[in-house]
């Protein structure tokens, strides 16, 4: 028997009592109040989606996920299983027997089929993230070629069902064939400027995993603080975390995020930024910084690594060596951004040096010569690498895989993006996705307007477009407010990045982010209201 | 011997390596973190104190709160003293004991001295805060004339207490007289818009106690929403409220309220916004809501109370009734805010009403006949009141006592201000704090700078500026981000409320309110950060 259940009469009554929007006491226009509606919408939604009207019933005790008879079998798997049996039958943050239909179908079983061995695996910007699914009584299919396919899947599935007003959990026959439209669909926290401990990082990965996100930019050090525990140089977060007990990613923290994101098919890219935004290793590794001078004299201040000194280069090799052996990811980030040249120039070394190299008065060049020797190292150690726009903008050669990420205004994103892409290079973008920048009302639209191929450019150009970032920097940001402040604004990113590139409807695109705002609510993530209104369950 | 200690070595050296701000890869130029130093600074700054560099240790095991020998008992402050002796002791959530040092004198005992009875009373406008406190080794003293005094005290000597790097609890010796510049000091929650659950009431109850604020303006219903269950007309709930069960505050809920207010030294003033403002009155109240015309035929929409009705009245006197008997305190906010005319001249019943009572075509008129018999239900039941300031910008003909609430920017404040106390009404301000309306940044300093008396009038005038209210309006706020987005924004308005006028340094209200916030952190609440930077215990 078909039912499709979503009723809630006594609020549209409430509702058609309403007159014309007025305004409001408190200066916008009033709003309607919206009662958000569970009917098992994707986001982001699906690259191609058919429902049918039919609709299944969920029991806790008999649903169950499996493994098809030639499965591939891994740990990511196996504790997304967990995971997802858990969040279907969630409510309020805790499991809870549905009721179930006597009048419908019952779906019994979701069998999975991995096609690509996944034991040990880790995800990769070259991953598969495809997937097919069928939702039809008893038995369902989820075939991926690779875990993450399965996961990515296994998130579908879980939006699919939802929970009616009388407390049965619902799926419409359903079938799902699904792609990601870029690679590479980040969330970048800065752990800088505050620490944020790695319960709320945590929560953050799930809150990506929820959205299809898969990689973590972890900005993890620069100027206020360093709290990543250095095995080869362990004084700079010794002396330069905010507290090297209490605000310190150890070693075994760092691991522990990386499994967690594995688990969740995503990518730790870690970011260690120099020349510029080096302040907080100065205490940890003297020699490090350029000491700036008034005058004939230095001045006690120090700034940027040292580009002169064959033991900056040294460091710099120690230390991504480490980062290579810490973090899995193919890919680290080298910063690259906002390289002031006062100190530099004030510095009678550095002008002596300068001018041995023949750069003349030239400090592009000098910074030219730093980024192309940390470059030369990083990809020494094994590692490709992403680096903020000033350093393809000042000129420096880079090597052809070098992935740029677009962050300026200026100049205007479009020509960044053709010009980058122009030089063959790789690009992502989140200039327009600050998400720490607030204001007051809704803004996500303006996060998901913003489309990453709106530049002129060929086709090769726009294929070389990996994708894009959501920023979360941490001037203002830290454990108290991380997770109401960018979710579910990032929701909006998400479906920018995944979705297909004609998925456009602001309309449509406001009933998926409501519901699942409301449905990382019920999953316990205190994500925020967009507009007045409210969830079947609320944050509590 | 006298200690005053609250060094950080480590990071004073690394500070000492920053070089002058630089632009900072998320725009706003780069800031200096700052180390959240615990020195006992007190928010709001009290009236008068005197610290001396002599310090007393703590210890969890002797330290203990007891009543004078003459003074009045009561169980507002029988639960202060649990309440302050966990505070004291609490850190990252949880009570510790402090190392004690065997080279200080200890404080072993705070003696409080209540002068009047103090069983079974609630606070209101006329209570007196006042509290004297001597902190010296053994045994200090704390007096006041009630209880409220008491606990204000008690905030103040909490706060007083600091924790050391090396875990002792040292409070310095310091004499406090003080009393607060203004005897109305609100926060305006509106749980309309969206439902804010108990649990979040009482996290900024708590608050607010930590800040001294005394009114808890309950903006309980709305368009939106109507979630306060009625004993008279239990409909407007059961068809009014988001959901009658789960977004619903039941008369336990609010006795709950209260009581944990009234703890507190808070008084709860409950708003009942009328004629406008009541879309959610609609379903619950049949023939409460005026019917709107297009020419001569109802077109199903309703907006506002229908003043021509003797039924309106009548509701009224019975819903007053009840929150005259529900809600203790001796005010009742009746709204009054923001009424269009546009369904009231459609009506063709209104318009002969309107010829009936001689009114013309003057719909103020029709308000005022509407507002005056209200405000005198309102004194008939027993009650003062409160009223937005359209009421009187409307020339509507108020009771002496009356408050009037100014909130809009339009007339400028001053002149409002200026209007209201020249007509020999008490005002409250909260135009200026309206701290829903977020933005990118620090904008702690507007609300900060905001002075009620800065309008022109004479010495009465000034005299009847009661106070003011920060409103956090509920469009986009809910229990997931409340806390998070009031705190610690709304400690500026409670110094600007309760410290001396003189009290206006930026820079020494940035050092209490940085304090403030880690202090409301390590209570357990999730107040966010103002800057980069951290405090010893972060929210985890």
């Amino acid at each position: 028997m078909a039912v499709f259940r979503t009723t809630q009469a006594l609020f549209s009554v409430l509702l058609a009592l309403f007159v014309s929007p007025l305004p409001c006491h408190n200066v916008p226009a009033y709003q309607k109040p919206v009662m958000v509606q569970q009917t098992g919408k994707v986001l982001p939604k699906p690259q191609m989606m058919t429902a049918s009207a039919e609709a299944y019933t969920l029991a806790m005790s008999s649903f169950k996920f499996t493994y098809g008879s030639s499965s591939q079998m891994c740990d990511i798997v196996d504790q997304a299983f967990r995971r997802y049996y858990d969040l279907i039958f969630v409510v309020d943050g805790v499991k809870k027997a549905p009721v179930v239909s006597k009048d419908m179908s019952e779906l019994t079983e979701l069998q999975i089929m991995v096609k690509e061995p996944c034991k040990g695996v880790y995800p990769s910007l070259e991953s598969s993230e495809n997937y097919t699914l069928t939702v039809a009584a008893p038995i369902g299919t989820l075939v991926a070629d690779s875990a993450w396919g399965v996961l990515r899947g296994l998130e579908t599935f879980s939006q699919l069902v939802y929970r009616t007003d009388d407390g049965m959990m619902i799926i419409n026959k359903t079938t799902v064939e699904d792609f990601p439209r870029f690679a590479h669909r980040g969330i970048l926290l800065d752990t800088s400027r505050h620490f944020i401990p790695i319960k709320y990082i945590k929560q953050n990965l799930d809150a990506m995993a929820y959205n299809k996100f898969n990689v973590f930019h972890w900005h993890i050090v620069d100027d206020p603080s360093f709290p990543y525990q250095s095995v080869v140089f362990p004084d700079l977060s010794a002396k330069g975390a905010f507290n090297p007990y209490t605000h310190l990613y150890t070693q075994e923290d760092v691991k522990d995020v990386i499994e967690y994101s594995r688990l969740r098919g995503i990518r730790v890219v870690p970011e260690f930024d120099t020349p510029g935004h080096t302040a907080s290793w100065g205490a940890g590794l003297p020699g490090f910084l350029t000491p700036c001078y008034d005058g004939t004299t230095p001045n006690g201040k120090y700034y940027a690594a040292n580009p002169m000194l064959n033991t900056t280069y040294d460091y710099m090799t120690k230390l991504l060596q480490e980062v290579r052996d810490v973090f899995p990811d193919k890919y680290v980030h080298l910063g690259g951004d906002e390289v002031n040249f006062n100190c530099w120039k004030s510095n009678p070394d550095i002008t002596k040096f300068m001018e041995k190299m023949g750069f003349g008065t030239d400090y592009s060049k000098l910074e030219e010569y730093y980024i192309k020797n940390i470059l030369d190292i990083t990809t020494s150690v094994g590692r490709d690498y992403i680096v903020w726009q000033e350093v393809l903008d000042n000129g420096v050669q880079v090597a052809k895989d070098t992935v740029v990420e677009v962050w300026k205004r200026k100049p205007p994103v479009p020509t960044e993006m053709a010009r980058v892409t122009a030089k063959g290079l790789r690009a992502i973008l989140s200039s327009c996705w600050y998400l720490n920048r607030i204001s007051y009302g809704v803004d996500w639209g303006q996060y998901y307007t913003c489309e990453p191929l709106n530049f002129t450019g060929t086709q090769a150009q726009k294929d070389l477009v990996i994708g894009g970032e959501a920023c979360m920097w941490g001037e203002y940001v830290d454990g108290t407010n991380l997770i109401a402040r960018l979710w579910p604004r990032a929701s909006a990113v998400a479906e920018r990045l995944w979705s297909n590139k004609d998925v456009t409807s602001m309309a449509d695109a406001t009933v998926r982010i409501d519901e699942q705002r409301c449905r990382m609510v019920r999953r316990g993530l205190n994500a925020e209201p967009l507009h007045p209104g409210f969830c079947q369950f609320e944050y509590d």
